[in-house]
């Protein structure tokens, strides 16, 4: 294989593992520069698929299927976090380019793994302990207090893998309902408000972040973002400090999701990190010069970060299962920018697309 | 076949005749709405049909090829007008949705016809003779006064078919350089400067015109465009009356292009319009909520129309052949906003991507 050339030029191939939403909107910013894109998407005709020159069929964690779409491009990305870290280790030890680095893939990955990583790096999380069986339980629930929260510590996500504990008869239910699986136990955050912070860092080491956002969640699952966050500068300040210095730490190319619980005082815990475009950066699409996506792309074709200064204040709406059947209604909305996703199955909870609307931004 | 019925829902299939960057840009908006696109492209692997679902390879008049497309699309539309009449006759005959009608095609496909056409709807153009043979010139060239423009009444943008007349050696020279084919002279407009309005009507008969944009050609082809122009609110007007006018002779769905001559004393003249998205409203993808590819699809598929307001203040570059080999530079500059069409070959002055520079927006 020839050696890669960052910048990559025009023409080149951006490989992206994962066929849904985040790959399809990745891909249509990577157009827009003219690059070709290729997706590796579990079934044929993916959301990400049918906007790309070139789709390879197979899982996230096949070897060959990474490799394979790896051979067709000048650098592979990710539009999610759960590739098993020895295929991409083995990708990037042959040579391939990859990026965000694996190593950030394989430390979001674990729950225990990432908030050790935060804090060994200064920035503080909600404490936890790692929960190896049920008989962890009892010690680690009195270290930290009742109510307290037990996830998985590998995969779940949008509240799946997750029991509040309160007391030993949870204790005993709760190890079960996840699984039986390895977990972490998280004290409760008072938080008063749930922040995030998209950031990117280029090839260059170059740094920027977009305005935070501040998140809704119901059931678990991103329900609306509302972005700029009206927040004191001291905050803003303080989720770009965490931001960048975890995109330091990582020695990371590429944007990244960081999510914040903020507490009464003005305090900004970690939540987690997603080592991809977020969610919680939807907004961008619509709010900003350079979105998230062409951010991502800008970054990891080896080209310099585009401004992140916002044009409108927007408010993001995830458009949930069902939901997105009044797309007649929301097409006939003005104020609506409407994303569908191309999703042939609006299951219920799934993402089918979102809205953003704009007004004027404050102050 | 079974009947089309509108609004399409997302899913829906939107094919598009043409492979260039205007099916491109609209394949991108179309993926955003959740459609899936086939494109009808005269070599595979062109820069729309590596965005798009589907691409079908073919002569942009070869009736098979067009069926073809039709058959695996729900609405057919065009990035280009110089398709045949008859060709897209014999589709709507068959019962195929495709928008824009046959009809506007057809009549931008030839000079005589669309400014004759224009005229008799009470939308003024410069003064003009059809030509059919060397003989006519001299009469003609009298009746308009020297110099006089001789054009093919077919084919030819972008400054190609197009001769100067002054005198009689120059019209036994002309009529031979531009192929002795029938011609159209036109009188020189004495116009200030350039403008295009970029309008759109939906299938519920709903009009909306984008800001006027003004416009700077070099050797026949597009440079640059600054939107929203600056002009009094009876420029706006009357350019909106002109498109407006125009959209509903033609019983229009879709989104169209008139190019406008504005003379010293504010009189607008109707240069030609082009039944498709335009180069001259290519700001409108950084500049607008809505930009003219998400319109022209919303039209099509019998969505309504979006909101045309703009959000910035816009300048676009086109970038010609080997401008495009500036991509670095242009990614560095936080300024400008980069398009690339994904074009293999920087032939000389070749359209191979654009710049839209913001600012904000004048009072």
């Amino acid at each position: 294989m020839a050696e890669v050339l960052f910048p990559l030029p025009p023409g080149s191939v951006i490989g992206i593992v994962g066929g849904g939403q985040l790959g399809r909107m990745m891909a249509l910013a990577a157009a827009r520069l003219g690059f070709d894109v290729a997706v590796l998407a579990r079934e044929a005709g993916s959301p990400a698929g049918r906007v790309s020159a070139r789709e390879v069929v197979g899982g996230y964690g096949d070897p060959e299927a990474l490799r394979k779409l790896a051979e067709m491009s000048d650098v592979l990305t990710f539009e999610f976090e759960n590739v098993p870290g020895a295929a991409i280790a083995a990708l990037e030890a042959d040579g391939f380019a990859v990026a965000p680095p694996g190593k950030a893939l394989t430390i979001s990955q674990d729950r225990v793994t990432e908030k050790t990583f935060l804090n060994d790096h200064g920035l503080p999380t909600v404490a936890f302990m790692p929960i190896d069986s049920a008989a962890d339980l009892p010690h680690a629930l009195q270290t930290l207090g009742a109510p307290a929260l037990l996830k998985t510590r590998r995969e779940g996500y949008d509240g799946k893998g997750q029991a509040w504990i309160t007391n030993a008869v949870d204790e005993d239910q709760a190890f079960v309902r996840i699984g039986g699986q390895p977990a972490i136990l998280e004290a409760r955050a008072s938080f008063v408000r749930e922040l995030s912070v998209i950031a990117a860092r280029g090839r260059d080491g170059v740094m920027l972040a977009y305005p935070i956002a501040q998140n809704h969640h119901e059931h678990g699952v991103l329900r609306r973002s509302i972005a700029p966050a009206q927040a004191p500068d001291a905050t803003r300040q303080e989720a770009e400090r965490i931001a960048f210095t975890l995109l330091q730490a990582l020695d990371y190319v590429g944007v990244i999701g960081v999510e914040l619980f903020e507490l009464a005082d003005g305090t900004l815990l970690v939540n987690e990190f997603a080592p991809r475009v977020h969610n919680t950066g939807h907004w961008t699409a619509d709010g900003c010069e350079v979105d998230q996506f062409e951010q991502h792309i800008r970054a990891v074709a080896g080209w310099p970060l585009g401004p992140t200064t916002p044009l409108a204040q927007v408010e993001m709406l995830n458009l949930l299962g069902d939901e997105a059947h009044d797309w007649a209604a929301l097409a006939a909305d003005p104020s609506a920018r409407l994303w569908l996703y191309g999703k042939r199955d609006a299951a219920p909870g799934r993402k089918m697309g979102h809205v953003n609307r704009l007004s004027p931004l404050k102050g």
